[in-house]
């Protein structure tokens, strides 16, 4: 049996989201978010994040949000500040460029933000006397989980969150793999995210859903006209219902707590079985130190063929002459079997 | 029962369209286009045309294919030609515009273009002697239906087609309702239009899909780096499956004949029901004589509120003092009981 | 001796701009728009215009000043309303949509908007429902004089005023000619513009300088940072005296009035005699009544051969068979001598 | 006496423009490039270059010329490689990012790309499997001089170029100094610029000009519809002759050269008297060893005060607690008196 750990987004839906899909399937709504499972996924949604009057849109996919979105609530002279490994700065073609907004990179330190040296660059560049012929910064943009699997804790957020506000830019969360970071997380909660950032957004696309991820503005702190401002960037669902649906499966209650959550939670512990199969039984050091889904170990190159010939995986980067650093992605979609494969 | 006649997007999906979410949902896939499910609904779509060299992209809306499509393909200084009443010059938020191109439009006669005011607007473009000055146009882009129901014929097609040629420009169709135009249209198929259109887009939204458009370069004529260009105006689907499941279903043959095309069969024959009740039993005339799913008819201020106890619709405009164009459409999911309870 | 009316920008500058390059050529300044002689410049177009509040910025050229302006004050998802004439719409190769905004237009009447038609168009647009699909119209842009020489009256400024604010949208007003405008106008004066205008620029260019427009914001409303505004378009002069000391001398009192007044009276009186001359003597009906420095005839084809010999002029467009609308324009550079040997 | 160091842009024009200025402005001229003086400087610099194949634009300022050259000629998905220092990435308020491309930077070494990091950079790129998710490097920017003051070796130059077109990369050519750069550099002439740049342009408004910038395709290379491309900027003068006539002075021979050169000549040896004072005399080390007219020395911070009342500079940075970098600049506007007055 092949055991597919390649990425998190190589599989259809969540049985319950589709199993959603299909009871509603005959049902006629409105659309352009107006649909009733958009609006009752928006309710559940402010419950799981204790924000009542936040504001909530479905688009497609996470480099179309994070683009919209950027450009939707920074001036036109501002630009966005984030790790210098950030999807939005790597991998994500240039999109939001495409908007007319620069990305300005500070080093990364296993994918996260150093807040005092963030700290330090705000404060040079508003002492610095040529600052307006310089990209302003508008915002700081992270992702939780980072590119590399690693969180921050509440108290860094807090402190990020405390330097932007000093500065006057908003904080944007990018929670691509959100119900991972919250499966793994100590302390950062849905409640506690949507007290801590000016925007986020929860992932579907890679915790659960065919398509789909819904943006949050937790105060009601969107800017007007958001529907226009949305279709014009080419987002707009004419059949929202699409994601509507799909993220009403996923904050519907399954016992005490949300679907979502439950989805990280199950991905976590597969990973953490599948890491200590690598560390410990097969010694492949960490590559770095993810508690989430996204597994690195640094592999010697001799076993790499072999592990091909069972598991999906991705090459990550070159260790040294003879070792390579993968990537091993559990999800939603991973099964207790392939976990016993793995260990057997 | 309300007879739901609004839209042609307020349902989900087509039964077999759902089915195929269903069937497929748990193999695991390739990603960002290279999923089996898009390569076998590309193999399909290449087949119905009969255009063996076509290159395929699927994109998740309208809108978003039109500016995308449109800005990979236009030099950064050319503009796009279109009837007045076009859909990205009205109802896309400038989404085009939000890309760098001019709209321009020219008048439109029940939703179409003139080809003999096309070829005067070029001709004195190119012999404008400030025409460096002025936006060159790039292309022509027409709906097929247009946003009036209509059709061109394949003959104007041709036409528009040589005249576009002679002046260097590029044809796009913009094919929203193509299910539904090809359903009604005496002469225009997909293996025309793949061979009249340089570039075109088959409907999913609204012709049986939950989402997605697949657009169509018949003869291999896309510009290089299209994923590059895709991604960066943010209209890459990570999870590619999600469109590609679908279009495999839709072109699947059911009979002889792909589904896509018996949807709008059928979508057409209620339409022609409706069309005969309204106009014969009713005695309102249509605003316009549409041969497709949308039908517009003038009728009586006094009888809309009794009508829209009912039936959902749209209104469209008022026509006099006592009398409003109101707007009936239907789609792959209106209901042989919706049209005899109409009739009844 | 050939008679140049081709344009208003063939020649280099006025005497007095000149001398005042340079007299003040050794001197040494700021730059970026805070040397000494834009501050006269501005503290000189306030007291002019009335507007003691009124904030300036110089930029090069007019198309530059069009597409910066409009975009660095409508909202993204704005567009910008005009006569299908205007210069934005048709001599701008696409400038203001370049910057992601579309330029809506109007019928035009000689070159103007009719108030009522503006009025039913904002009506008809606000009053529709799908409204937040479509383009928002941010501003209105006239020019004064228009591309045809024509001029609105200060009744029918206010009333598009009027018509603006009920909507909430911006007038613009385009004042690439402006000298020549309010040398013909019986009634709109610099003061009355500061007051009804929202925006509007000052010519330079066309009306005595080598380069430069000069963009007031009247009642002090510009919006935040435009420096970095202004320069992110690439349209910040960084030795921005070139300019500021231009307008210095073109708002330097000559006697009474500014040097910029004087100079556009100049040119409207030779205009006059010109219109006189091809109207009385030459028998050629005026193509359009313009009371400005453009001048437009219908000239029999016959006699244009024989025109060109003696006049640098521009045709405009066909008119009939045998007969063809020509434009000439006087400027500041138009000589008395040019004007009695094209009526010897 | 006051000795102005602060910029290279606090002056007029060079009193041989002045005069040509003065000497040609009763001239009637075409426009929009179409003048005859634009003409001929245009033949002025294709010899100067030895390049007669050359295309040749004027602009009116420098991060105009950056933007509009830079996004005429990448393709949409492409973006520019630079080092963090420079103007583009720094200083040009996100012109570059304003028109859609990626600033890509890498490390600066005292203002400079380093060859072998480039190549590694670019190597790494095309070698990555994920490389069209990323913005693809389309082209190579650098200054010449840098912002430091620092200079390309011909060979350095020559490795650079030989990497971009190894990997289809454009190099170009930032010489908003050039006229200082020609003057300090021991190898690399105008002739050899227009060999070993695809694009290049020569600066004037540092050099002697009021304004403008001479952008040069030494291969004829440009992209077809400059015009057009440049007007949808805003960058096109109408009355192109104004930096026409401006660059018509500056590549006049003086003697056996043109006075571009020696106007960097002069600006150099200047510097070096005062790089020669400051270090030999006041004992103040170079913060940058700067060949060219912008000099970087180290100066106690006790001392700051005192030179601030004779000398106008910029501080750069600080440097340790009881020092600071400080910059002075010489132009072709310095006079020997002033550095008299500064040595004495």
């Amino acid at each position: 049996m092949m055991i597919h750990l390649e990425s998190d987004y190589n599989n259809g839906a969540h049985e319950a989201v589709l199993r959603h899909l299909i009871e509603t399937n005959n049902e006629r709504t409105q659309s352009y978010g107006d649909d009733r499972f958009s609006e009752q996924a928006r309710a559940l949604i402010r419950e799981a994040c204790e924000a009542p009057d936040a504001q909530i849109w479905f688009l497609a996919g996470g480099t179309q949000t994070n683009a919209t979105i950027i450009d939707c609530v920074l001036q036109p002279y501002e630009g966005v500040l984030c790790a210098e490994t950030a999807h939005i700065n790597v991998h994500e073609a240039g999109a939001v460029e495409f908007t007319g907004h620069k990305v300005i990179s500070l080093p990364a330190h296993q994918g996260k933000l150093d807040v005092e040296e963030l700290r330090a660059w705000l404060a040079a560049y508003f002492a610095d006397e040529t600052a307006e012929h310089m990209v302003r910064p508008g915002m700081v943009y992270i992702t939780f989980p980072t590119e590399l699997g690693t969180l921050y804790t509440a108290a860094e957020l807090a402190a990020i969150r405390a330097v932007c506000h000093e500065y006057g830019l908003l904080l944007y969360v990018d929670g691509a793999r959100l119900a991972y970071g919250l499966a793994a997380s100590t302390d950062v909660t849905l409640s506690s995210l949507a007290q801590l950032a000016d925007i986020f957004y929860i992932g579907g696309t890679k915790c659960g859903a065919l398509c789909g991820e819904a943006v949050v503005f937790p105060k009601g702190n969107a800017p007007a006209h958001m529907l226009s401002r949305i279709k014009r960037h080419g987002s707009l669902l004419a059949k929202s219902r699409v994601v509507g649906v799909q993220f009403d499966a996923l904050f519907t209650k399954v016992g005490e707590s949300p679907l979502y959550l439950q989805i990280g939670r199950r991905a976590v512990t597969l990973a953490m079985r599948l890491r200590k199969h690598f560390v410990e039984r097969m010694g492949y050091p960490p590559y770095i130190d993810s508690p989430t889904n996204q597994q690195f170990f640094i592999i010697p190159n001799e076993d790499l063929e072999r592990l091909r010939q069972h598991i999906g995986f991705e090459v990550w980067c070159p260790v040294d002459a003879t070792h390579t650093a993968c990537r091993f992605v559990t999800s939603w979609a991973t099964t207790d079997a392939e976990i016993d494969e793995l260990e057997a």
